[in-house]
């Protein structure tokens, strides 16, 4: 929820004046998105989105994104498109921040979770993976393993102020992944871990329905090249827990199936998700545990509770196979 | 900003069977407003406006404040329309608030003002004063002089925390405002004072323009009955000072050319602009002083600088009669 930059109808005219969609008719900041100023902007063309890029964003990242964006969505993949310039450029400045414009998609993001809604998720994201194959950008995950090690230490033992012994508890768990966790690219036994374009942050805060129908993948701004069965876990984890912690096998054995009418999982993704969903698990717990630890008096923004995914993160720890995600192989 | 109430696609569907206006198509919440939660809502026939009123706003005096928006945008205002239901309420209730849906106007709040929309706001204000003449509707203005002494004893020695000796000034000003105060229905000499329907908080967030043509007036929710300079008079409050503290009187000449275009001033209204112009000075030091003293933690919205209108009510203290405004009689 957030708009931390203003424009000016000035600044907004100037900006408008290079592209071919019109001028102005209104303009309001949405209060959704935590990294970014975002616009709902109607012009007589129609309604668009306008990102204004803040400092969590690195620029240089920008391309990748947008790249992306644009190359899902011209295989057809329900995502925002990238509206150019007349000089063929989408990434452009305004009150001094990148920004980009981009398609505006219909669809409201699910607050009750059915079993149907996870299927089309999962049915969409191995959509995704399919589409991103020919895509020629890269992007390491830098809140994969790696970019671990570095939150824990930024959060020390301050962590043990939200709950007592985290620190040693966060040390020891991220020891035990590393130890049996696949670098990239990875391999199961003799066969290799399939990997590519994910999306990386797939919550159903990212993901518009009209109905039942999916019908728009959003924020791509953690997409990067990983594993796709660790987006696969993350969405494990941001659409089968019930509010009071519980673990909807239903959902989750619905979001599989979902993928795999797309997609079908190899062995080895399979036998990975355990292990997938504990690394997500804690990937998500040590960025909002960093966020909660240092909050900005006045911030727009309230910080997720780290603790439900110190939850989660103890479900997985004590799953013994895919099984308990309703799939076997 | 603010968006305090979350609404759920189920909650959506359910509210909008009650209408007329097809099925949701989108649903994003607005970073505007301080008072209530507001959403633009993208249905098959169109584009609305969802507002769900939280606390601050007194259920009781909505007929009021949407019996208006309906009553002037049928005599052509610029304003907002509240659309009905089925049973011909434009009043009802989604996730346990009272909401409304109205229509959405096109239009960007000017950043950066001109005397060109201190005109055309001047002579959209004489319009609503105008079109308000027949409406039936009664609801006194609660911050006018009566609201302000129950402000400064909420404030209490706090106010002094701001800025030394504000409390004994506050007071002082109140007493001095309420020696001159005109009560309602007012005479000067033995001339009515006009009076009728006001907006009271016509600030530049609350009027949209396309390029300089002013498209929409908004926010009615501090719409009341009262002096029709009074509303004059918060005018060149928000409009014709600049962000240095300066007051530009070609911004103030412009706005009253503006009104008296479509209403002529009455002596008694410009004789009394100085004094509702300290008196609507002080309305917005106190609402926006007891809003920063009893700021809440976490809070979606950061309080306004109380001070900015110290420094205006100072301005018009000084002031020797109306010709300060541009205006002479």
């Amino acid at each position: 929820m957030a708009v931390y930059t203003e424009i000016s109808e000035d600044q907004l005219c100037a900006l408008l004046a290079e592209y071919d969609i019109g001028s102005p008719l209104s303009c309001k900041g949405i209060a959704e998105g935590v990294e970014n100023s975002n616009y709902m902007l109607g012009t007589e063309t129609g309604t668009y989105f306008l990102t204004l890029y803040e400092r969590r964003v690195k620029r240089e990242e920008l391309p990748y994104f947008l790249g992306l964006m644009d190359h899902l969505a011209h295989k057809g993949l329900p995502c925002p498109t990238p509206i150019q310039g007349r000089d063929g450029q989408a990434l452009r400045e305004v009150a001094g921040r990148p920004c980009a414009i981009i398609s505006f998609l219909n669809g409201v993001s699910p607050k009750r979770l059915t079993p149907k809604h996870c299927f089309e998720v999962g049915a969409a994201t191995a959509r995704l993976h399919l589409a991103g194959r020919d895509f020629a950008g890269q992007r390491p995950n830098a809140l994969s393993i790696d970019g671990w090690l570095p939150l824990i230490q930024a959060c020390g033992s301050r962590a043990s102020d939200v709950r007592a012994g985290l620190e040693h508890e966060l040390a020891r768990e991220y020891d035990s992944l590393r130890a049996t966790w696949p670098d990239l690219p990875g391999r199961v036994g003799d066969r290799p871990l399939p990997h590519g374009v994910i999306h990386a942050d797939l919550f159903p805060d990212n993901v518009l329905f009209i109905g039942e129908a999916l019908s728009g993948l959003i924020d791509f701004y953690f997409a990067c090249n990983d594993y796709y069965a660790y987006d696969l876990a993350v969405l494990l984890n941001s659409w089968c827990f019930e509010t009071d912690g519980a673990f909807n096998v239903t959902k989750s054995r619905a979001l599989i199936s979902g993928y795999e009418s797309v997609r079908p999982l190899t062995d080895g993704e399979v036998h990975s998700l355990p292990l997938f969903a504990r690394g997500s698990a804690l990937r998500f717990l040590l960025t909002r545990l960093y966020d909660w630890l240092n909050q900005v008096p006045g911030a727009l923004v309230k910080p997720k509770d780290p603790m439900e995914y110190w939850q989660k993160l103890n479900f997985h720890r004590l799953v013994l196979g895919a099984s308990a995600y309703g799939v076997e192989r």
